[in-house]
């Protein structure tokens, strides 16, 4: 034992029911605090490596030890804990979860498919080899390359990204010349940047999978994915008129990049439908993702249970939609502070809205829950969690 | 601060984001474990009072004080930290909830109301005050006092009840004679006995219902329930083949029962629907039900989220059902200590199973977990349901 890791675990596995799995999730978010939910329920021991002792997740578990998830003491003592380690977030070091898994642990997703979801640049390359399609892209060393890309793939505007570390729009630059100053700041961060084509896109789809280590694997409906500033703002599942033929392209597309990467988990593949009729793969994230919450209420198992059963090879639960149309909408942080004050008018409003708080205090713009509608009239679901949204945000007081 | 209350509260309102709830449960059985997965969602903070360090809930909240919910000091303790005190069980002392009454404390249902869920003699009473149909009932003092009750109601069999304590087939006896050594072992408990016509019934029925401090109600639909020995053994929702008019009768006697009785949070009543036609009431719980467990996945809001939003005074959630039958049946502890090796089997037979288990050691007969179906077609519904339970329990294993 060893780093911060000091807290004391409440339940040993003596404590607890012959044959109970203990999950050790690193990172105490949000996706942490809604995959106790789904803890719970299958009676699995959910214990949370945490940034701090009042993170979302740890107001929600009973172990949730503080830790540096850089530190390999710490994630050593935290991994010895549990059957299986997963994650919240994709920022453990891949050369740390190396040697976890030379050590015996069971990593899930283990490194070697991690590393796509942790790296753009390792990302591209891999599934430029598999065939799956991604918009034109290269790693560049500077304004010269950012140059030569342009012309290469059509000219300005480009897209710069951090290969590593990036999320929620955070390493992601718009370039409309050579001569623009986000070049410079994207070089500034002293980390390798990729350049991709910046797709002319109609919309933006999400294809979430999960995969378990023997190889099952499940496909949720394709669904339409409404970004703002580089964070989801809306999902609609499932993804209003899409060709059921495109709709099983987009996940046979996932499944497959799940396979020849082997994931284990839930995968979300996050696609652009280009205007000119392509399907392209924009990101990777290997854990549940922003763009399965819907699967809460909306989905027969929800991505967190898929999850769980995922990384302990349990046999997975029907991905199927339980409504014809499920939307939501996140929550991000405004002018209000209490977000529980709105709540009496949203849920007087609205008695079959499901509201989802993640337990963070509000600051601008930051992702504090997520509201989900469902039911047969797209327009109608669509207006009920938006609204509901907006009154919790505070940009709409009635 | 007193008694055995002595854990350090991890979460003080300072490390919650504004206006977050703060519910204390008194009883950490697997009503306050489900009762945490509501919570979660919406960003409510869960506070049990726990029996022991590794009750069932205890393994499921950040906070489960251990303390003795007899005890004065420690009850008071543990409101003290709380917005809103409420149950996983009827067993806190009446006086105990009345003096926390009276300092202030929001204890939901409030004791004037639980009374009637905790003695049976008051509850009958009452019953009849307001004219809501019981079996024919007396107090009862001893032997001769139970052949007079027998001879005025049609003869024995009868049934014999302790008034207060007795639950899942606990403190019940049937009597089929004045010499029936079950009188004697009735009368030895030493507290009043409460004698009752034994119905002849053609099903049991639940009305479960939620109602809030100011007078907003939800009842769900009418469920039929399965007992054997006196403990709950399946559910299904809606109560096949009740006619409309007389689910409506049930729904609103159970509501006019929380109405009158002043009930906050959820209210199951439990009714026998009688072969002469009575639809008569048998007993009264003031929390989240057994079957009422149904709800998780069967029904728009669960029973557990409207305890929460009940006792909190938020507006109800839709109490409709999800789905044309739904069916839980009770996994019973059998010969098969480790519960989870049986998911394997039970998982892969059935994508859209939904498993619960309660974090409890395997005891003959103990409520360890439960599972849910829900589809069109009632036998499949029941038969999934039926066939996972018996084979988590290990009476059948194919």
């Amino acid at each position: 034992m060893g780093g911060h890791y000091a807290q004391i675990v409440k339940f040993e596995r003596k404590d607890l029911p012959v044959g109970t799995p203990v999950v050790g999730m690193i990172g105490g978010g949000q996706l942490a605090r809604m995959t106790q939910e789904a803890a719970i329920a299958l009676g699995i021991q959910l214990r949370v490596l945490a940034e701090g002792p009042t993170v979302s997740a740890a107001q929600a578990v009973a172990d949730a030890p503080v830790g540096d998830y850089r530190d390999p003491a710490t994630v050593r003592a935290f991994a010895a804990e549990a059957d299986v380690v997963t994650f919240d977030h994709e920022h453990v070091p891949t050369e740390l979860l190396r040697e976890l898994e030379a050590a015996g642990v069971a990593v899930r997703p283990g490194p070697d498919a991690l590393v796509h979801a942790q790296d753009k640049a390792v990302m591209r390359q891999r599934l430029d080899t598999i065939d799956a399609p991604s918009p034109a892209h290269q790693v560049v060393a500077g304004r010269e390359d950012v140059a030569d890309f342009a012309k290469r793939t059509g000219g300005f505007p480009i897209i710069l990204k951090t290969t590593r570390g990036g999320y929620d729009g955070k390493g992601v630059w718009v370039v409309d010349g050579p001569d623009d100053p986000t070049v410079a700041q994207a070089f500034a961060a002293g980390v390798p940047i990729l350049a991709e084509e910046k797709v002319d896109f109609v919309r933006e789809l999400s294809a979430v999978v999960a995969r378990s280590p023997h190889g099952q694997a499940v496909a949720y409906p394709i669904v339409e994915s409404v970004q703002r500033d580089g964070i989801c703002v809306e999902v609609t599942a499932p993804a209003p008129g899409l060709a059921p033929e495109r709709a099983a392209q987009a996940q046979q597309t996932a499944l497959r990049i799940a396979g020849e990467l082997g994931v284990v988990g839930v995968l979300a593949v996050e696609m652009f439908e280009a205007r000119d009729g392509r399907l392209l793969v924009n990101e990777l994230a290997m854990r549940p993702h922003n763009t399965g919450h819907w699967s809460i209420e909306g989905a027969v198992t929800s991505q967190f249970e898929n999850h769980l059963r995922a990384v302990l090879d349990l046999p997975l639960g029907s991905p199927a939609a339980r409504a014809p149309y499920t939307v939501m909408v996140n929550v991000l942080g405004g002018d209000v502070a209490d977000m529980h004050r709105g709540l009496l008018h949203c849920l007087a409003r609205d008695p079959g809205l499901r509201v989802h708080f993640y337990g963070k205090s509000v600051k601008p713009g930051r992702k504090v829950g997520h509201v989900t509608a469902y039911g047969d009239d797209l327009e109608q679901v669509r207006e009920r969690a938006r609204h509901a949204a907006a009154y919790l945000t505070g940009t709409i007081d009635e």
